[in-house]
């Protein structure tokens, strides 16, 4: 999936909401207990029931290797699961990876060919070589860490350099120049919305993807506000809010139900910033 | 295990080499071909043949993630295969992971409890948070990218801060503070073996993982020269230059007479530089 393509998603869904795959059986609901795999089940309820509010699914891979190869095999499950039954929604695999050379291509090949996916988030410390094999692939992306949404993120990705940039300016600066507006976006968390400005300076065609909204506190008008660009620019990505707003047996309604809530919200900020 | 009885296993062994399980199975002798499991089956080999001559394995993810669940599956029967044949050899599961909060514990549940290795190597960019969880597991390590072997290392680590330090001086400085020598090592890549002098400065007492010895041409006597402390504090890695020395049927073999000769220059090294 390409730019337009994903804009065009957005477009005709009235939402730019990713929803994270953060599932920790721990807080499966009592009612699957038994399943045979109840990560997955757990899953294929919850994107059922949130796939007409949602452009994107996130998995973050922690949570499956927490399970070893059986856990690999739910990510592999629901990733085949979304192709199958929602063609049409975007897959990052959340997985902040980043390695150099034909380490780097091995990740790359995990992630596009033994796994399908659209994205891989990518951390940047390593430069150039850690990113360079994930843009070889046609409509295939990587996503780079710029600003986190946790407080360590003063520890270096804010430090200023002594060319006067922060560290995550100096990320999106050259980075932004190793591949294309149709393979490359940044991960910029919500709770640093302010700093979404000075952020789109330097990447104003972008996608970014946008976590903590919600559980971590970001503001989704915020984003909106100072992140929109004329093709929207965004996905930003809700885990906990919506896939543990209820732990009952209506879990996967309730799950809905936010995630409802939150296309609408968004229909509305299309409305009123996408220019 | 903790420093000082890594330093006893070195001293016992008259070695510092890791053993990087680089296993890509395009490479594979051709004698392992129908195998049941290939990857496997030649990382039972390589282990056999070398375990003499090393106190270190480093399983790359990335080649096993490649195969999916069934190379997350031969990633474990070989953690468990070196437990069980040579319980005194330390583990690091190279994965380069690094993430935030309740991922970030996720993924240290994922390499120090489903699976049992000694240490992850993780990507700073994210500041502490990152580390953290990982340094609540007694006799665990976290091993933290410092400075990198590859050209584009120069893109961010090699930058210069406000503060006069390079990014990478400041990971160190900082990170340093977060925990113990017990806990907590750094990749620097061999190729930059003269700025051990200056990684010395910051991080005199640590071990270091150094990589890029053999294959990416650092020299080992110059990372014993620069880099050795007063308890070796180096594991040096060696993947492509042992393990895929010789890809006929003596395969194992000569990956033996490599890891030999690599112990044989290492013992000569402790001779001369360890003070």
């Amino acid at each position: 999936m390409n730019s337009q393509q994903l804009f065009e998603a957005i477009l005709r869904k009235r939402s730019f909401l990713c929803v994270g795959l953060d599932t920790d059986i721990r807080k499966n609901p009592e009612c699957l207990q038994g399943k045979s795999d109840p990560q997955f089940a757990f899953n294929k309820a919850i994107i059922d029931a949130t796939a007409p509010y949602a452009v994107c699914y996130k998995p973050n891979l922690a949570f499956y290797e927490e399970h070893g190869a059986a856990g690999i095999s739910c990510f592999e499950k629901t990733v085949a699961y979304i192709r199958a039954q929602y063609p049409d929604i975007f897959i990052i695999a959340d997985a902040k990876r980043g390695d150099i050379g034909n380490t780097s291509q091995m990740y790359a090949r995990a992630f596009f060919e033994q796994s399908t996916v659209d994205a891989v988030t990518l951390s940047p410390y390593m430069g150039y070589d850690t990113v360079a094999p994930f843009l070889s692939y046609p409509d295939k992306w990587a996503v780079i860490l710029a600003l986190t949404s946790n407080p360590s993120a003063a520890d270096f990705e804010m430090q200023e350099l002594a060319n006067g940039r922060k560290l995550y300016e100096q990320v999106l600066a050259t980075s932004s120049t190793w591949g294309t507006t149709d393979n490359t976006m940044y991960v910029v968390g919500a709770t640093q919305a302010a700093m979404l400005e000075t952020i789109r300076k330097w990447v104003p065609d972008h996608f970014l993807l946008v976590p903590g909204v919600g559980a971590q506190g970001g503001s989704l008008e915020a984003v909106a506000r100072y992140g929109m660009n004329s093709r929207c620019g965004l996905l930003v990505n809700s885990s906990r809010g919506i896939i543990y707003a209820d732990r009952s047996e209506r879990f996967a309604e309730v799950a809905g139900i936010k995630a409802h809530e939150m296309q609408q919200e968004m229909d509305s900020l299309l409305t009123q910033y996408l220019r």
